[in-house]
């Protein structure tokens, strides 16, 4: 199994802090040492690191977390392979362009036979489940809507019955992001949280760090933080239910599943 | 204009060498300030770095500098905009993935028109007229070529009379990769050079560093360096000429266009 991070919000905001928390468990308070990826949003501009080292051995990791990248949106993995071997190319999140977006994708879980589902457009580069899964949903996403629909509700619905259809084949905990809003889906296991005004301290689990958010932040900023296990020690981390389907914009709930 | 330098070569090798000399041209000893950007091929996989900010201050440059990572295939360029804003999303190089291989693009030029030219399957993220020509070639390959061809001198052929189609516009001098191969196609303005056996000295033009590339290889290994300008000042560059269009694989020329 893998973890996931997931930061969605209304300002540029960097997520070193939660990071430095999710880096110790790739090999030091947990055994995710297969590599780790991060995705960062700035508007429409993308970019991601990449590393099939261990996260918390990486000098590369070492660096991200004193190098504050201030996004609205944010996509991190680390990897313990159980399909695929460990090298770059199976190392989330990955990523494809749709509609002039870039679009990327982390997931943890198992998909039994969805190698044997046809794909069209988009091929996986790499020899994971995942990747071929997020192919897979990317096709029936531009199979459907040749372009951006206008009703917003409309994209995430479909995307939504997609992840279903996927989650019947295994576990489907999943982050993927279109640059505009950051979706999430829950099989077994992911939790959120959202900080906002009044902001307070924060403890991580996995190393010996404090934030107190009320220095780092305006009043106004929100920001919305997932995670397969949360990440502090002191705050009111909500689990997700299994098939919850949430789309979060500038750190707020956008649509949600309702509960069965 | 922007500068690129490009890297074949036949082991996994790093650039840091010329890469240190190419980043004091983004705002120190060139106007290059408007942001960089590297791509690297390990097998089939896949990374780059984006950075908006000028090189020869950004410290994501020098932590690269000080991060070799070992490579086939490396495409680098440095921006001086002139068409599309300084941004992260206008950064080169560009990547989309075609036939489950990552395509990546750098270009220094400017091409009047091409976006005009429609397109179909592969939409720009930004506004540049770089990435808009790049989504124009992935697509003309993508139809000619459903699935990659067995002759690979066919796909050859094609990309050059595409690139040739393109520079009618303005100034197409590129460094594009499909993991397999480095292709390059100059307008104006690129020089290359093979580094192997018996290896000596370089000297950079840009910076006080020398490396002894004796020291630093094996007899058996073959690095080509592609870059707009020479960057040492002791090697035998050899200038392209207009149209030129050059493969290249495992550090060694596979295809070049006749002398015309």
């Amino acid at each position: 199994m893998c973890e996931l991070l997931g930061m969605s919000a209304n300002v540029p905001t960097d997520i070193t802090f939660s990071f430095a928390g999710l880096m110790q468990r790739g090999g030091a308070t947990g055994p995710h040492r297969d590599g780790w990826g991060i995705s960062f949003y700035e508007g429409k501009g993308y970019r991601d690191v990449h590393d099939p080292e261990p996260s918390a051995d990486s000098k590369l990791a070492r660096f991200m977390q004193g190098y504050p990248i201030k996004s609205h949106t944010v996509i991190c993995h680390i990897r313990k392979a159980n399909r695929g071997r460990v090298c770059l190319e199976n190392t989330h999140p990955f990523s494809r362009e749709l509609w002039g977006q870039t679009w990327s994708f982390a997931h943890n879980g198992q998909l039994k036979g969805i190698k044997k589902w046809p794909l069209q457009h988009y091929l996986p580069v790499g020899t994971t489940d995942s990747e071929h899964a997020f192919c897979w949903l990317l096709d029936q996403i531009r199979r459907q809507f040749p372009t951006p629909p206008r009703q917003r509700k409309k994209l995430w619905t479909f995307i939504e019955a997609q992840a279903d259809t996927i989650a019947t084949l295994g576990v489907f905990n999943i982050l993927m992001s279109d640059s505009k809003s950051l979706y999430s889906h829950c099989s077994t296991k992911l939790a959120w949280l959202t900080r906002q005004a009044p902001f307070g301290d924060a403890q991580l689990l996995d190393a010996e760090m404090t934030v107190d958010f009320a220095q780092e932040t305006q009043p106004n900023d929100v920001v919305t933080v997932i995670a397969t296990q949360p990440l502090t020690k002191n705050e009111p981390w909500q689990p997700m239910h299994k098939n919850q389907f949430t789309v979060f914009q500038q750190g707020k709930v956008a649509y949600q599943s309702k509960l069965q």
